[in-house]
Order: C-alpha cells, then sequence, then structure tokens
C-alpha cells in the first residue's frame, strides 16, 4: 500500500542541513504529491548551502533555525513555525537530528554518554513538547477516527543499533554505549509519547532508515540517501493506526526493541 | 534451582543506605552461607545509621563511601573494594543505586531526563568499568567455563517501567518519561556489556525486583522488602550462563525489552 504524502499538508524535519535529513527535503521537493509546506530546520541555516539553494530553486520549502538541544532556540522555531503553518498546524515532525560519537568500553566516557543523549533522546522529546499545539491543531482538524500523515504523525528517527534485543551475536559487532544507549532510550520516548497523544489522535513511531551512506553511515554503507529516504517517504506516507507506537525498519518491517 | 551464595566470595551493593540495597546487607548477613566479604556502599556512610548499626553486628561487612554520580568517589571505592577483597577480585557486583523524579508528559524537562539518566544508566556503567579489574580478577581466578556469581557477575537493578514493550495498554498507566528512558537504558548497557564481558567469563544482566514498599516504590506497592530481597537473591545466586545478557523479574521469569 503506497500512501499519498500530498494528503499532508505540512512536514517538519529537524538536521535537514546534510544527510538523511536534507535527503527527505530534496526528495519531496520533486514530488508531484507533496506537503505543501516543507518545514527544513537546521541549527545553522546560513551554512546550509544545499538547502538554502533548494529553497530559492522551489515554493514552499521554509528553513526555520532550529538547534534541537537548545531551549530558546526550540521556543522561537516553535513560534516561526506556528505563524508557518497557522490554525491547520502541523501535519508531521521528523525528529532527524542526531549525533554519534564513537565510544566502545574502553573509550566510552560519561560526557559522551551525556551529550549523546540529550541530542538524540532528550532533544526530540522536547521538540515534540513544543510542537505540541500545532500537531494537536493538525489532528483536531481531520475529524477522522485513522491515524497518519494525513492527519497528524511525529516521526522519530531510531536505528537498529537501538534495538536491545538484536545487540547479541552478530548483531553486537558495532560498539556504541553512547548511541546505542540513546536509540534505545528514544524508542521508549517513543513509546511513551505514543501511549499519551493517542487519545489526541496523533500518530507516534520508531524509523530505522537503513545504513546509509553519510557522515555518519560512512562510506561502506550498503544505501545511498537517495535509496533509503526513497524508501523511508514511502514508508512514512502509509502509516496507518496499525503502526502506532511501533519501530519500523525503511521496508516497513517490524523490529523488536 | 536454588544456588548458593557461599560460592560467591564478595558482593559489592550501591544504594545500600535504605531501601533494596539496605535490604540485601540485612538479608545476606544473617545467611549461614553467605559472601564472606560484603560491601555496601552508600553515598552518604554517615548518615546511614541502620547500616553502620548492621557493621557492629556481623562480621565481613563493609561499608565503603560510594556517591554514583561523582567521578572522584567512583575512583577512591574502586582503591578501597581493591585493598578490600585483594587478588581474589570482586565476584558480584550490584548496581542498585536509582532515583525517581515524577515526569509526565506535561512536567518532564531536560534536567530530569538528564539527571536520571546518569544516576540510572551512566553510573551503573561508569562504576562498573571503575571495578572491572576487580571482576575480571575473580572471573580469571575462577578456571571454569561457567558464568554465575561463584565467578563474576554484574547485576544491573532494573525495572518493569523499563520495558518497551510492557508500555503499552495497562502497562503504560504509570507515566515517567525519566525513569521509564533511564531503564531502557540501562538494560542497553546492560547488553552491550554483556557482549563485551562474556569472554571473559563476567556474567552481566538486568533484574526487576518486583513492586516494592521502599521510599521509591511507595506504600501501596504488593511486596515487602523482605520479600522481594529473599526472591531477588535466590534468583542471583543460580544464575548461569543461559541468563548472561538476558532481562529477569525476581521470580526468575524473562522480561521483554
Ligand atoms: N546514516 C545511517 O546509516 C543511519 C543509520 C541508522 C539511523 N540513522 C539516523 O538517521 C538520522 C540522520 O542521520 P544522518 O546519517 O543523516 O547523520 P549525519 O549525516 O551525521 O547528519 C546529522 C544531521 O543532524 C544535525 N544535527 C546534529 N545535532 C543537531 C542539533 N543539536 N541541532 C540541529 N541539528 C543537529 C546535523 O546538523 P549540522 O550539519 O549542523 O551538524 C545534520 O544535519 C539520525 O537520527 C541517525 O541516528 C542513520
Ligand atoms: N521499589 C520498587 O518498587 C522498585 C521497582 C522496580 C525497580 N526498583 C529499582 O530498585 C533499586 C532500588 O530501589 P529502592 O526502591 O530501594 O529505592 P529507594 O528506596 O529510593 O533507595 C534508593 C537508594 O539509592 C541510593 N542512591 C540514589 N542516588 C545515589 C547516588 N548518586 N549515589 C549513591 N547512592 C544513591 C539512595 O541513597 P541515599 O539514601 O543517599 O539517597 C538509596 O540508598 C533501584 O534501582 C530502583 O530503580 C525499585
Amino acid at each position: 500500500m503506497i500512501g499519498n504524502l500530498g494528503s499532508c499538508n505540512s512536514m517538519l524535519i529537524t538536521g535537514a542541513s546534510r544527510g538523511l535529513g536534507l535527503q527527505m527535503v530534496k526528495d519531496l521537493v520533486k514530488r508531484n504529491e507533496r506537503p505543501k509546506k516543507i518545514i527544513a530546520t537546521a541549527r545553522n541555516p546560513a551554512a546550509a548551502n544545499e538547502l538554502q539553494e533548494i529553497t530559492r530553486s522551489f515554493p514552499g520549502v521554509h528553513v526555520v533555525a532550529l538547534d534541537v538541544v537548545s531551549q530558546p532556540s526550540i521556543h522561537s522555531a516553535s513560534e516561526e513555525v506556528a505563524s508557518i503553518v497557522g490554525t491547520e498546524g502541523l501535519n508531521c515532525l521528523i525528529n532527524n537530528a542526531a549525533i554519534n560519537i564513537s565510544t566502545d568500553l574502553n573509550t566510552v566516557t560519561g560526557d559522551a554518554m551525556m551529550k549523546t543523549f540529550e541530542s538524540n533522546a532528550v532533544a526530540p522529546l522536547l521538540v515534540t513538547k513544543a510542537f505540541l499545539p500545532q500537531l494537536q491543531a493538525a489532528a483536531a482538524a481531520q475529524k477522522t477516527t485513522g491515524m497518519g500523515v494525513h492527519r497528524a504523525a511525529v516521526i522519530n528517527v531510531s536505528s537498529t543499533l537501538g534495538s536491545i534485543q538484536l545487540n547479541w551475536g552478530d548483531g553486537a559487532q558495532f560498539k556504541s554505549y553512547a548511541y546505542r544507549t540513546s536509540k534505545s532510550a528514544l524508542n521508549m520516548v517513543t513509546r511513551c509519547l505514543a501511549t499519551d497523544l493517542e487519545a489526541e489522535g496523533i500518530l507516534c513511531l520508531a524509523l530505522h532508515p537503513g545504513w546509509v551512506r553519510t557522515d555518519m553511515g560512512g562510506p561502506q554503507a550498503p544505501l545511498s540517501p537517495e535509496e533509503s529516504i526513497s524508501s523511508v517517504l514511502s514508508v512514512i506516507s502509509s502509516v496507518t493506526e496499525k503502526d502506532h507506537g511501533g519501530f519500523l525498519d525503511y521496508t516497513g518491517n517490524t523490529l523488536p526493541w
């Protein structure tokens, strides 16, 4: 089942300066059926050259400054976004920004654990809280009982490396205490949000984009950003209430926690 | 199968000033088959009156100052413990100390998330790293291939509230973003440690003690500290390599991540 991103009026992406966040914007702007308002956020928009270039070439792309670990930045972004989306609200929030500090048992420090947790798990929670009025407005505007990006959704970009179950045997080869822990924590944040926002019709989901050739994924990853994001967006476009509170990969398969 | 805590020469418990940590010490000292050396740590030993009382009445109980969120405190505790256990090493480390700040969707703050993560997930990792030489010594001293507290084990006291899977439906009634997230993170830390320490013969496990009437559990909890800890210690005494990297409750049942 392929959903339709044309029914999603507005979509906000964090960390759209490069990597998968930027690729989401690049992919979306070229579609016929696309969100009318694409809100691409970056912590330093002036330095996000490719993103600025896209804004000049395609209509309906709004670049907003958002450093996800700064509460004042979250606050001003939410005011700016409120005025962009208006009473229609925000249909889809994609918490994509994240960091990965290399940390094995020998090199892991408390500081690396804390910083990574802040960016990858706390920030998506606080960003979601800040945009909640806009998500609630979008969910309420659609008088349907169904869930999906036509209504309101929070997509937290997670990772198979955050699966506690899969961190065993071959799945345990990649060592990263800070990153793995932060993504397990994000999965729990997602699940908490899902139980709290279900009654308001806001779908919440954790999504693994695959192992992708970005600055984070490195050159050996099997997927190009184009391949990953084309699949990711097709999953996002077709999620329904049956996916609410779940953990999916870019092919739509369910992952164990 | 009931194991024998007499084969565990030394056991260290964090957060032994009150609650479940204190109850572990109380239970252990009365057993015939008990660890010869019980190292009860507390961040403020002078204020831990009940613990001091036990030390005066029973032999082989060593009270050591350990604030699990302070790196200097971890460092001096590890030096003190090294001299207590000597070349025999440390057979069992129980990471029990934890905090719980009440946080629902409205009240949760970045600060509460960070503080709880630091105490409940980062501290057990850094404490384990600090005591690793002693755990390695104990594991190496036992020339068996089996795993268990007769050799070397790290027991991380977790919670069903840290189970992402169980945080749904009735299981989602207790709201606590900070605590739940920290315990999911601790479960991932446990799993990372398990994969890294397996080759050295150090068993790692996440253990839910039940819902217990302590300051944290509150007066409505169904279990007394005595009931919980008697079961917890019987599980700990009998864990083997088949439990390595797992998530058990106080009855020995496996919990989903
Ligand atoms: N690539 C993979 O193989 C892979 C696999 C599984 C999951 N993921 C997940 O996919 C998402 C995107 O990863 P990626 O590969 O695109 O990573 P990336 O190439 O390293 O890009 C990370 C993006 O996040 C932004 N960011 C980091 N901290 C930020 C902050 N405090 N405020 C705002 N933006 C911030 C960066 O902005 P700056 O340009 O300003 O630094 C950048 O745009 C992440 O959640 C990642 O964990 C990736
Ligand atoms: N009670 C339950 O129903 C329940 C259920 C599931 C899991 N658990 C888990 O069981 C464990 C014990 O809980 P509890 O019920 O005994 O809690 P508690 O009654 O609140 O006692 C907490 C203990 O942790 C210590 N502690 C906290 N922060 C510390 C730090 N930075 N350094 C050293 N010690 C610190 C406290 O020391 P101070 O006296 O100095 O504050 C106290 O000894 C925790 O891991 C908890 O998450 C409890």
